[in-house]
């Protein structure tokens, strides 16, 4: 099973969010699983997945059909860092499919798409043809503004599309990738130094936990701020983990988590291994799971 | 589907062991999904499934004949409570099963067990026949020793069998309940003292959680004690709350949990709920499991 997860910068107008979760739910064989919309963030993201390569790839184009149709980038604004219209579209292998078959399928799409609506396109993560543009942030870094003058370098030439950056649909970033969980903590706080302190605690680049991202948010429709973390690989740096070194440093300023959200879904194995780790369970197997053991053993 | 949970008293002799899950494997229809022994509780506990009520009670009436061919009450020893060679026999409803059928199910198993191995049977829980013998503790109490005497009282004449004890096998406890988690702490200490303290404080009879029923445990053979709980309604007394009460306990007196463990099976909702709990996910739904959307969406 494919499943794709793309980042549209809309998070505000409801038409549009609909019309692209209208067309997902359209496509013969892809199952629309979630819808995840922030004002503040200005950004929504869909979650679907199909055994059909073509299926998912035809889905993930009518998606970009609408979003740059409807978004214009010139007049966007808000708190999460973007450079498309379409922002980042990963793929992601669920049971039964290869990370070669998601990179396949990136490719592809990324090709189609590009020349379809004269978008560049950079394919990152497993799909990066180049080292130095394999992440995420890297291919991001200045955003939507500065990449008429980044696009000029030539590093920053696109995998896909033309060597200008759209006028109201940027560029828009294209890949294969392992799950990861978009894990964001919400503080007791309106002050962004807060939120600054813990992200960079917690984030792997400077100094804090391998496998974490982080960035400080603030969300002014509720008054407080949030640490925006993606988990890259929950197996080696877990939930709790991360949960700690953010609850912690924000304790220092004396401030409280009031609540945590999982942006689009969460994989259960992640979720057992806080239970796991809380609960100090001696020999976790995932099959003391009631579930599990039945899906094992009436396969 | 219909879930069958017997603890027998046997928890050393692996032969005796095997044998019960070979005879549970070998029946037609039935999934074994768990077998747990103990040799300090000298105890063991089989959880299998069916969706066939009469290969389920044919699976428990293969333990039952073993069981009271091969366990000799007379000579066992044990940490945990107990009054027959099989102890105790919960259906238990699963996706798409009523109470009302398992019920029926455990009525009709005590009757012909009963009639069959000349063993006296209690109906418990759903299944009671009278609310003062609707919990199990109080049906174990006084335990196997204490049973011949018991039994000629006039309130505890047996809902099926003979009214004497059987000289071997004791007497069992059949019944249907709703899901539990069978759920014990290790702490790191051999004075039974505090684990006794411990399980005062979690149990509900004695002033703490409702749906918890705790005893302490010498787990001899690695010189620890252990609280031994069931939980009897997660969604309402949930794992971590149990966790944190022992936890406290044990601390006052220089105590630390050394680890955990699940008997038998747990379902995945009460491990999405202590995840949940610890990392404040704010609006925490089932369905943000890319699982359990999956399973939704694709059925």
């Amino acid at each position: 099973m494919f499943e794709c997860v793309p980042n549209i910068s809309e998070g505000r107008e409801q038409a549009t969010i609909d019309a692209v979760a209208d067309a997902i739910r359209a496509t013969d064989g892809v199952h629309l699983l979630n819808v995840h919309s922030d004002p503040d963030h200005n950004r929504s993201v869909f979650t679907y997945a199909s055994e059909s390569e073509e299926a998912i790839r035809e889905a993930t184009m009518r998606l970009f059909e609408i979003a740059t149709a409807r978004i214009d980038l010139r007049t966007h604004h808000g708190a999460h860092p973007r450079v498309g219209a379409v922002d980042v579209v990963p793929f992601v292998p669920l049971e039964g499919t290869s990370m070669a078959e998601c990179v396949a399928a990136a490719e592809r799409f990324a090709r189609d798409a590009a020349s379809r609506f004269d978008v560049p396109i950079y394919l990152y993560e497993e799909a990066a043809k180049h080292d130095y543009r394999r992440e995420l942030p890297t291919i991001r870094s200045g955003g939507f503004e500065q990449f008429p003058h980044k696009i000029t370098d030539e590093r920053w030439q696109p995998d896909f599309g033309p060597s200008r950056v759209h006028p109201t649909a940027g560029v828009s970033v294209v890949g294969a990738r392992v799950p990861l969980i978009a894990f964001n903590m919400q503080l007791g706080t309106d002050r962004v130094e807060v939120a600054q302190a813990c992200a960079k605690a917690v984030r792997g680049i400077s100094g804090g936990l391998r496998f974490v991202r982080a960035l400080p948010i603030e969300l002014k429709s509720r008054g407080i701020v949030q640490v925006s973390m993606n988990l890259l690989d929950f197996r080696r740096t877990p939930m709790h983990r991360a949960f700690s070194v953010v609850k912690e440093e924000a304790e220092r300023f004396g401030v409280a988590v009031i609540s945590s959200e999982v942006v689009g879904l969460v994989p259960a194995d992640a979720l057992y291994q806080v239970a796991e780790w809380h609960l100090r369970i001696g020999e976790f197997r995932k099959d003391i799971v009631l579930e599990e053991r039945i899906k094992l053993r009436t396969r």
